[in-house]
């Protein structure tokens, strides 16, 4: 019987790490299952955009700008221009001619009555990404930023993760996080199944905080994983006390977490403690890490190409004793 | 005071009059209004479309694309061959990416509440048409056609007018033409007080059949054109028996009248005889024309460019008595 690998990840760091996983899986007899953060999900100009699903699902498609980092290669940028010239807000986020395509699709069939899973498996029948990409929920499940008032009145005020991501750039000082929605969001049709028929589960080298914590923060999900049979092995997304890329350090300040790859294996914590992890692999530049009650073992994190993601996937399944060494 | 002109108009045949009318209006005291078809009004891909509001916008705000005729100048194809990637019906409409965007900026304020006139003032805001374009209606009123059905068993089907007309390019043989939601709709708001108000009415050389007819079939606009104390002149969009553009032969066929400015000018009726005209403006050619009970006048109507059609239109305020020969 083949494999099941399950993924929790998110937008660009998470497609990087599924390009890998996909390489392996190739040859081998397995099937990955990824379970994507909706955390990100916005609607914008009455178009519903899931920022995470997209990367994923462009990546693994071949339809990705991997130099820009996001959205589509090959993207014009008409209708931005357009509705800037309509004065219609916001006017601050990147919003493609192609990417726009993909949420019209996504909307009028979210609008018909499709949950955002069956909505996400017709668009991936375009794509073929190789892999199952499932929604973490078909329920909203929006992070929000709370952030100091801009009356300067010592106030607090919450705005969407995008807004304070893609608008403000990340400057404004995050007081913590809010999953709004998430109390009463079910996980995806197929998540809780996946989860339990796993014989791993990775968690990639997302943002712990605004990539992965949004996920486990649908009820029956963190359940589902630890008390699940499947060993879990994580991925530090800080090498050398430094995201790999986004706004992981401001993140984990929020939360007063020291922002190096033992804070991140610390703040998931050890299964034995209650937390996530069996196992953390770590940057050999980080090799000293230690996280209590977890196996650390320091590779190569660099995921400068396919084969070297590969490398680091294969790595992680052998710690959790699924592949040969 | 002012003069106030109030014209009824369908898209591109209007649109042009009206670059006339607003020429001629720009060197005298005259507020114009168009009352605009919107039986044409499709929402395809969510997105709500009104080819004939779009058509006459964009023409007199200088952003039409005159050659093809519909449109945007400059218009580019990205979001349609995304959608037909992506395998989301219909594939047949043409759909513009800077189209989309009037679409998504119109489809978010209607989504918000804002009645189609309301959306339609915000919209013109960016485009300055120098004329205040009202839509007939608020509410659906939408033009379908009834054909023989595709099963060859001798039944009838309807279909919406654009599916006629952009999907089967009118070849199927038009049995009637029935507006859909005209019975119940009122006239938009601002309609009834410009017709109580205007000191002339035009008839824009529109099809008759299926841009004019949707306007007059809100209860109250004809009522209103008929009972007001406007004179009315129409301007034929026939000329030597051929609709100058578009489809207005096969429409008129369905109907059973006679191809030619006679015949339209006849369909209008005399306003004496419970009709809609005054006067009825003909090309030259057409001078033999006859309308029972309404003046015939006829005149250059090749709208070849607005030189041509603010004379065409001179001539029509002079035979309504509003302006000197």
């Amino acid at each position: 019987m083949a494999m099941r690998i399950v993924v929790l990840a998110g937008g660009i760091g998470g497609a990087r790490f599924l390009l890998g996983v996909r390489a392996w899986a190739r040859g081998h007899d397995v099937a990955v299952t990824a379970v994507i953060n909706v955390g990100d999900d916005v609607t914008l100009h009455g178009l519903r955009i899931c920022p995470d699903l997209d990367s994923v699902m462009y990546t693994l498609g071949g339809g990705a700008d991997s130099e820009r980092g996001w959205g589509r290669a090959g993207e014009t940028w008409t209708i931005k221009e357009e509705l800037a010239a309509y004065g219609a807000e916001p006017s601050w986020f990147g919003l493609g001619d192609r990417d726009v395509a993909t949420h019209l699709v996504r909307t009028r069939m979210l609008d018909a009555g499709y949950p955002l899973s069956a909505v996400t498996e017709a668009l991936c029948a375009r794509w073929q990404p190789g892999v199952r990409l499932l929604p973490a929920s078909d329920d909203r499940v929006e992070t929000h930023v709370v952030v100091p008032s801009s009356d300067g009145a010592g106030g607090e005020a919450a705005i969407h993760f995008q807004e304070w991501w893609v608008r403000h750039r990340g400057a404004l000082a995050a007081k913590r996080f809010v999953f709004v929605g998430a109390e009463s969001a079910k996980p995806a049709a197929g998540v809780l199944d996946a989860l339990a028929d796993a014989d791993v589960i990775l968690v990639a080298p997302s943002n712990p905080v605004v990539s992965i914590a949004p996920i486990l923060a649908v009820p029956g999900i963190r359940e589902a994983v630890v008390a699940g049979r499947a060993p879990v092995v994580g991925v530090s997304p800080i090498i050398g006390g430094a995201p790999v890329r986004g706004m992981a350090d401001r993140c984990l300040a929020a939360l007063d977490v020291e922002c190096s790859a033992a804070g991140v294996g610390a703040l998931y914590g050890s299964r034995a403690g209650g937390g996530l992890l069996d196992g953390w692999l770590v940057d050999t530049s980080d090799a000293a890490a230690i996280v209590p009650g977890v196996v650390v073992r320091p590779v190569p994190l660099w995921m400068k190409d396919e084969m070297a993601t590969e490398a680091m996937v294969r790595e992680a399944l052998t710690l959790a004793g699924v592949a040969d060494d």
